[in-house]
């Protein structure tokens, strides 16, 4: 249990209207508890609030993973019950009737709020993440080492990699390097996402998964993957060329590098995340290719690697010294094929510093 | 777009009291459309009825990969516009308010849940959970085929593990040779599940993660993994002698399989899930360590490494040749240690087969 940011987190409820915070397996449990279940078929709830223990619905097997049973409220269930009775005898105890209950809703699912509705009949579930995003986007000392582990370790795996990839390799062979790669260079798991290997035309769909097409000269080769550390993400993206390749594709890959720079360059405290988004884009907007950037610049890295802000036009959180996110502005032309350079950065208290530092000149691989 | 499945859905849509299935990316996404979405902050939603053409609603980007465009009717959104628009626009085309639209609990969030009760007004949401699980729940010969690839090679990997495995080495160091031996076997990404690798009084966990703790002999060690072929899981557990082991522990590790083994035989069409449970306890039950069968005997098994069914007192679902699930008993003492063995296995009209094939006898490794 981290009891600074569950005290933190409990201290400001109040403020946001709300009365308990009810917390899935996940990234944000993980933040306040230091518990690492996964979300799976059997629902697994803890409740906080300022006047008691936090209360923990849990599997009876799984409530081993506690390693200070004292500091909370347990409400274990075995398979053969189901978790109905546990649930119920929780809500009683909590007394979470009538109560406004904070949810993160791109966490909580459908089963766990139909269960409260059932047995804290007459409460009120609100959004809890605007308050979560608060505290999370700003990272601590320690949370900030372990993101600076989890890009140096790709980074490694990367360079490393270099030297393996060869023309007439498949995006799923490179794919598996990578992931070979991170495992050995000591990645936790699950990683924070699948490694994304996309050549040529694959290029042109920012979220393809590796497939069979095979390196061809003249490809742009699109890697974006990340590792691990400590529950904290890496999220790197670079774009390398197949052998040579023309020079139309050279100028299209030249806009993306200086996008991304205009978008670091910018960034300080007191500016917006939409400010970012706006210098990243204007110079792929100013060069006549803004339809072709389909998605937002960047989004807050941590122990998800897909967390708030979001640096996107309407997000008009100020920046802040020790928030980390990504700058990845990209092309993408259908049926031709696309580039993005994506970069982990620090917000400083005078200005930033890029956690990435791999080489952003276009290198030839093959 | 699988036509068969989703026209399958349709038609029974009316007999579970709904107008409409509302589908977020997982696993009944790719069963019934192909489509391998992740579920991730982006809201993506398809909704199905009898009445007319599959609706997506997506991000814009990710549309390319609907390879069969004409097959639906798309509401895009860009990252700027957020998804209110998109939402808005296919509630209003499908006319879904007032609908008794079906979900599946444990896959949509509170956030698409909300989305729905913004924009399709006076709507009512319900389980579509057991529908889909009377579809998903009975395998044909295709997906039986994947299933029993995604065994085979998870067999594979466990067979060269052994070689490997030494006194000395930690819980993690065997688990990432694990992990690397599927990415080379060839398995698919993410994973069904984090390979578990846990020895001695670790063991007494069941989903504990790999830790620190060196092969010593007189342990024992429980390897629990599995592959992905074509989106379809293993899961298989066995357990292992480190060096040579107590009599007392070979006893129980001899009692898990002798329950496994009675799991196994009573598999026959006609009984239901909690005969099979009921079956495989008793063996543990009667011998004195009931209460240290901590779980349920096992899972259904398919797109999802977890399923319906459960093999689990309560559950009543009549097995059916086609099912595939595994049957996983184990005894785990607190402070002392664990053992498990799992198969994965195929309803036959006849009785049973059983997809993994790896030996139950106590092997002794290090």
């Amino acid at each position: 249990m981290n009891i600074s940011r569950v005290n933190n987190l409990c201290s400001k409820l109040a403020s946001y209207n709300l009365d308990y915070a009810a917390i899935l397996p996940g990234a944000t449990m993980r933040y306040l508890t230091g518990l690492d279940f996964h979300l799976m078929e059997r629902p697994i709830v803890a409740f906080f609030s300022p006047q008691e223990k936090p209360a923990l619905i849990a599997p009876e097997f799984e409530c081993s993973k506690v390693k200070s049973p004292d500091d909370w409220q347990l409400f274990p269930w075995r398979d053969e019950e189901g978790v109905e009775g546990a649930f119920e005898a929780c809500c009683q105890s909590l007394n979470l009737s009538g109560k406004r209950i904070g949810v993160e809703e791109l966490v909580m699912r459908v089963k766990e709020y139909a269960l409260l509705q059932t047995f804290a009949p007459g409460s009120v579930t609100s959004p809890l993440d605007p308050l979560v995003a608060a505290m999370r986007s700003m990272k601590d000392a320690s949370e900030i080492e372990h993101i600076r582990a989890a890009v140096k370790l790709a980074e490694g795996v990367l360079q490393d990699a270099l030297s393996k990839i060869k023309i007439g390799m498949s995006e799923k062979e490179v794919a598996a390097e990578l992931l070979i790669g991170l495992l050995r260079a000591g990645s936790e798991t699950p990683l924070p996402f699948e490694p994304l290997v996309q050549t040529g035309i694959t290029g042109a769909s920012p979220h393809a998964p590796p497939g069979d097409r095979k390196l061809t000269p003249g490809d742009l080769l699109i890697i974006d993957f990340g590792g691990r550390v400590k529950g904290y993400a890496s999220d790197i993206t670079r774009t390398f060329a197949v052998g040579q390749v023309s020079d139309e594709t050279r100028r299209i890959y030249n806009l993306v590098a200086q996008a991304n720079r205009a978008g670091r360059e910018v960034v300080r405290p007191g500016l917006s995340c939409q400010d970012v988004d706006r210098a990243t884009r204007k110079v792929i907007a100013d060069a006549g290719y803004g339809q072709y950037f389909t998605h937002r610049t960047g989004h807050g890295l941590g122990l998800d690697a897909h967390e708030p802000p979001f640096i996107v036009e309407g997000d008009i959180t100020p920046l802040q010294a020790g928030m980390t996110f990504t700058v990845e502005p990209g092309i993408y032309i259908p049926k031709l094929g696309g580039a993005r350079i994506e970069d982990d950065v620090l917000v400083t208290v005078d200005g930033l510093e890029s956690l990435t530092t791999f080489s952003r000149e276009l290198i030839i691989v093959g």
